[in-house]
């Protein structure tokens, strides 16, 4: 079966999609003077973007990783997940605490969905 | 393909089946009374409540990240987890340490399986 | 669909495939006297043959989890990656600090990839 690659840059693409599955880069801020409601809100939209590039959508995730760089975070991205994530389709889930590669960074998310 | 979700809550599903692969949320100890290696015995009972909803079980998982909040804790759960892990079907595992949303969880697994 | 697994021990396998996709288990550096870069190269040197041995190959990753016990080693990582990864073929990533299970391990490679 054929691969499709979105956004294939250099060192990595933000999706690659095989037999009906995708499977999306870390998504992070790209505004990094955002709080962690405002930073979550923009992961969660890049992760929209790139769902609706493939005919997919937030309805299809299946599982999400979740790493916060401060545990603290663990509310305010909650509250911005909570109001974005369509009732009775909510994904599996998992939430850490890990450094982020940008110090800046509050959120890192790493979306598995059906395409 | 049709996308089945098990235990759907407003936040996260406890699992996502998809094209004949199972996603699990990450699975935590309800007692946080135990120790390193009844918090494990308990999650990985989850793990196996949850699989045999699908008619799927132990043997059939793909890969595992298991997520300790302190890696002194290796042994312990490697011991609860070599008494469970069944012989012949053992999957492919990662093992990181990580802070966990609940200070009181000691280990967080994430489970993918074949249905 | 049945599942195969490559180099199966006692606690894991190397390698899970099933429906078309492969799981790897976490890739982790055999000498540990090398430095980061050298560390990676051989760690991806597995990933190599652990994907010859299913008639995969690098160009059919899908998705990366890189965990680094240092995030001082990030360049140093990606130094050795930029080489190594094919391009046109490069495939999600996520990259997070993670303490590893042997504190000699510089970094740990979770690979998924179409077979």
């Amino acid at each position: 079966m054929s691969i499709q690659r979105i956004d294939v840059g250099p060192r990595l693409c933000e999706m690659a999609i095989h037999n009906g599955t995708a499977y999306l880069a870390g998504q992070v801020p790209e505004d990094t003077s955002l709080d962690a409601r405002g930073q979550t809100a923009q992961v969660l939209g890049f992760i929209d973007t790139l769902l609706a590039r493939v005919g997919s959508d937030k309805t299809r995730i299946l599982s999400v990783q979740i790493f916060l760089a401060d545990l603290a975070d663990y509310d305010a991205m909650n509250q911005t997940w909570d109001e974005w994530v369509p009732q009775g389709h909510t994904p599996a889930r998992a939430t850490v605490q890990a450094k982020l590669a940008n110090p800046a960074w509050k959120v890192e998310i790493v979306v598995t969905a059906a395409v």
